[in-house]
């Protein structure tokens, strides 16, 4: 056991300014700077160490970790101020979070711990069969990196671990950005399954974890639409719509990204399903409008961008981006086809994504109707006092 | 041929006021009647009659019913001004929408027509096989009535014709609520499937049409959480959940309404499945209350209630009954279980649902992870430009 060394009786005690423990009572996960009582001691405590939370009243109302430089200073950990938080504990998150997957898929790919809505703020674990990948994103995170660790080992046992800290988010906590083996080794693409598909997917040099797990039902509504009909998936990265449409019966595949090596690994994923995908290197908007001035149509058109808004000051030009991008992808839907659009943006909301999404429609003169309007698979489940963390907006639309 | 007799020529016009076609030009297919120069002339009109929609500076943008003792007083039928609207045009859109649904799904079950993001503003039709039931709920549709059931029978034969024109929205348009056959005869429950399981559902003096197709997906996410678990679906109607479940491995399976009527076709389906459901006859509330006296836990809990809300004036009162239901319900459920909780109140919103769900926990002092936020399947598609139709709104949550 990795001792951590923590018990209700010695750690620190954070004490809320008086009438502010309401919305930590009602069940929300976070404790904000301004309702703290900032005392110098406080201020010098460790970042991410953890603290028992008390209110103006000296109750005892639970336990956290605790960063004096963040704007969000407290992560609730427990509601029971008598929690020893250590292994034991964490493995016990890690069992329940690993039970909810295992009665969700009958294979090892998934998102094992999804933060807060999995009681662990600030981790982010996808797991690739005996390999895991982590994303500590908070001080209070990277304290307790090594008896999660050691927690990993006695429930997972993976063969592998990388530890993926390399978030911006990180900067916020005050914490350096880096990427490391923690244990085992890797070298070249893995093999994962998802919804019957193979994919090989690159977790060292691929995008976020390497792969998008997040997009597992919206990929299987895709391909539910996609027998008979050509089928062409703008920044398709590693293939995940694309094959899986090809697999569904679709007809020509074609799968745009500006990355070769993207490209390539859908390449070989596709070859993996036995079935063709067309890659073309290009960037997204000027393929689409390439593809329009040749008169190209397709039955289903996919669009599923990285994020446009990164920052709450590019919501407006992002905002632009998406709307521009339904606008060109709606021009090469053919009539009666179907459109998937999609956004990660986690400042950009559901309603203000709909809303561009009909700007769009309209700027390209499409009428239709939205089937399915979506977010993340249940692997990503949500905190039910975060719904602003619901970063994943995704319609799916059939055009007239 | 039925002949309506509508030409863009001989066709009444409406006029917009200055500057009141911009909404219209965006995509909306609604135009209120303080857009319109209400004429003597225009107020003359018959309720639900064809109409060229002109804009003030004489441009014929498009053709709609017209309503001038409506609020909405235009629903959009086509925007091009030269369309004739008779038998050939809503067969067309009969074929459009029947192609959407023989695409989605393998039997003859679903809503066929969801009104305006079908292109038939006002009309529900939702199909059992051989039968359907129609809602015309608009002066424009109870006008094409006529024509409509000749191009049904033209496109898709039906042998029996339902009309159940008795919804209260009816009278805003100034209509009178009626129930008739229209074609055929009708005797009993008939049989439908969904989800690979069988119903019987009532057709005549069932609620709404008979069956609510609008929670299919939602039943079969919950029965994949299911197997081995305790069930209670309450407000259970004809069964819909609870025989899913049941099917899908469920233990113990309980369907709690008060209505013996529907007990009994659920007892019916379930007998036709092979499996075992328990009916209890109970008002839900009660129920809830007298379980939790009794410490009876579920490994899986639904309650998906008739709207509390039925008229912007009933929102506090409904509010407070949605967060009554989730706290009753969240009580229920057993540590690591689901509760599956949803709202058909066309005047509750997504965002204030999910907050009278969080007071609901809250209150229960249960602390969770919302796994699935969905609406209607997409046989009850949505107009891009009326995201308020969105009248279904459903949680699954994961509860500690």
């Amino acid at each position: 056991m990795t001792n951590i060394s923590d018990t209700s009786v010695t750690r620190p005690q954070i004490h809320l300014l008086p009438g502010r423990s309401r919305r930590f009572r009602s069940g929300h996960p976070w404790i904000f700077s301004n309702e703290i009582v900032m005392s110098a001691e406080a201020k010098a405590l460790p970042p991410g160490g953890l603290a028992t939370i008390v209110d103006a009243g000296g109750e005892r109302l639970g336990v956290g970790t605790f960063n004096p430089h963040s704007l969000i200073a407290v992560r609730v950990l427990s509601r029971n101020p008598d929690e020893t938080v250590d292994q034991s504990f964490l493995a016990l998150r890690l069992r329940r979070a690993l039970a909810l997957r295992d009665r969700l898929y009958d294979r090892p790919f998934y998102r094992l711990i999804h933060a807060e809505a999995d009681g662990l703020p600030g981790l982010v674990i996808d797991r690739y069969g005996d390999i895991v990948v982590l994303e500590a994103n908070t001080a209070g995170m990277e304290m307790l990196l090594p008896a999660l660790l050691a927690a990993l080992d006695e429930v997972l046992a993976p063969s592998t671990v990388l530890l993926q800290n390399d978030g911006a988010i990180r900067k916020l906590e005050g914490l350096e950005l880096y990427d490391r083996v923690a244990k085992g080794e890797i070298s070249g693409p893995i093999e994962l399954e998802e919804n019957g598909a193979y994919f090989f997917a690159d977790l060292v040099t691929g995008q976020k974890t390497g792969w998008f797990f997040d997009q597992r039902d919206n990929r299987a509504a895709v391909a539910a639409m996609a027998k008979g009909r050509s089928v062409i998936d703008f920044y398709s990265y590693a293939g995940g719509f694309a094959i899986q449409a090809a697999l569904a019966g679709a007809g020509k595949v074609v799968a745009v990204d500006r990355s070769e090596g993207s490209l390539a690994l859908a390449a070989q994923s596709a070859e993996r399903n036995g079935v063709v995908i067309e890659p073309v290197r290009a960037e997204a908007f000027a393929e689409m409008e390439r593809l329009k001035a040749a008169n190209q149509l397709f039955g289903v058109v996919i669009a599923d961008p990285p994020a446009f808004v990164k920052s709450k000051k590019d919501l407006a030009a992002g905002s632009k981006g998406y709307r521009k991008m339904v606008r060109l992808a709606a021009g090469l839907v053919e009539p009666g086809g179907v459109l998937m659009v999609a956004s990660c943006s986690h400042h950009m909301g559901t309603d203000a994504f709909a809303e561009e999404v009909r700007h769009g429609l309209s700027l390209a003169g499409r009428e239709g109707r939205i089937l399915r309007s979506s977010g993340a698979g249940a692997d990503h489940p949500l905190h039910p006092f975060l719904p602003e963390s619901a970063y994943l907006k995704a319609l799916l639309l059939q055009l007239d």
